[in-house]
């Protein structure tokens, strides 16, 4: 018995999360009837972090226990062959039998991006967030701060949520604003738009990466964090007022839970 | 009567191409439908180009005549709130009653990227052509000179294809490399993808951007162009070679013809 570990990526458009829920698509489901197909026998895996619906994610990871003697390196090119092309496996490694994709896991990294633009694009639809007013980055930066470090999260958390505790260590919260000039081409590029700044919407377009490093997640915590933090930007909260909200363990006071389509399941570290 | 011209970009991955083709999706269709809601009238639209299934747009320009008599700058909203999310009207503005968005352009920018990575990208699979071999990029622009100026484009039009001349003018045709630091997130990311190197596949993961401007284009000119250089760059063409195939007239010497996706209808001048 071998047990494996694959890294993947996925667009989540199209599934409804990772965890499986059949009849409908999921990503488990896909990995799980391409591992079958291989193996010959009947494959369960467990996934690091259970995305939900419209989530994406540049580096999840997985493991599952086979018999298959098939080498190491073949697994992606094998797996990838059999895959939707919204799936791509990545890597794959031979791990120690107690590793658990979930339970081994000690630090995961999400990325939450919003379209800080005029208008919509037709190509980051189901990838960022649309915001179109004016943002205070400076003030989103000081609100960022009070997430940092152990504290109890139950104010960004979906109500109803039942875990034993909701204390969470934040390592990391980066707040970065992409460049105009290394947008991807299909961003509203100047060349396609020269007319925007005549319209009277001189809101450069932009997008905004929020980076979220921590010891764990709550459901849905990624989304209240950004969620909130846009309020900040939009001036209807002051920096400070994440202090408070945080203490308050409310869920009432923080602010809405932000779309899933801006949010990618970056890296899972063991 | 009004002329009005608009500006649009789409994702052209769901549609039959833009034109017309009842009762196939095309873009066509969608801003037809999406005119008659407004205006109350039935409104036939001309599109700079006639991009085909799978084909992208940045900034194509359609013109309609209209009695309708919304103010112009208001155009973009309204129509975006009846299209569907992958057709997004960025500009409008009211032209001169003898403008047509296809006979009075001058000039025509498209763009072809192509994915040169050893694996697939889950966000690109619709937006950029993977190439998994090694290219010589140098060879490829050298190659790529050979297009420059006014020619005789017969060896680089779909076969069966009647115009009245296949002599063109390319004013420009860039090879451009997209730096590793400046690749849109979701691309295999360094941070998602660690292993890469390890499994013997040392080829960097990056996007090449070819970028075409000319006076027009023959069926499918841009897609055979691009599938000719890429022989050069692997090395089963010199470059020497694409001067002959021009002169040669003869579309079976030329390369294949890539596939739609990696293609985007980039700018209109008139």
């Amino acid at each position: 018995m071998r047990n494996i570990k694959l890294t993947l990526q996925y667009d989540g458009t199209a599934y409804h999360g990772f965890q499986r829920q059949d009849p409908r698509p999921t990503i488990q489901a896909e990995l799980e009837k391409a591992l079958v197909t291989i193996t010959g026998e009947p494959v369960r895996l467990v996934g690091a972090g259970r995305t939900d619906a419209g989530v994406h994610a540049l580096g999840q990871v997985v493991s599952f226990k086979t018999t298959a003697r098939i080498p190491t390196e073949r697994w992606p090119a094998a797996l990838n062959s059999l895959l939707p092309p919204d799936i791509v496996v990545l890597t794959a490694e031979e791990v120690a039998l107690d590793f658990h994709a979930r339970k081994s896991a000690r630090r995961k990294t999400y990325r939450y991006v919003v379209a800080n633009a005029p208008l919509p694009s037709a190509f980051l639809r189901n990838y960022a967030y649309l915001v179109r007013e004016r943002l205070d980055l400076e003030a989103m930066q000081t609100a960022a701060r009070f997430f940092l470090g152990r504290h109890d999260f139950a104010a960004f958390r979906a109500t109803g949520s039942s875990v034993k505790t909701s204390e969470r260590t934040i390592y990391r919260l980066e707040l970065r604003r992409q460049p105009f000039e290394v947008l991807p081409w299909f961003w509203l590029a100047e060349a396609a738009n020269p007319k925007l700044d005549q319209e009277g919407q001189d809101l450069q377009p932009t997008l905004l990466h929020f980076i979220v490093e921590a010891d764990g997640f709550l459901y849905n915590m990624v989304r209240i964090i950004v969620g909130t933090l846009l309020e900040v930007g939009r001036g209807r909260f002051q920096p400070g007022d994440v202090g408070a909200i945080l203490l308050s363990k409310d869920r009432a006071r923080a602010g809405p839970t932000v779309p899933a389509r801006g949010l990618f399941l970056e890296r899972v570290e063991y």
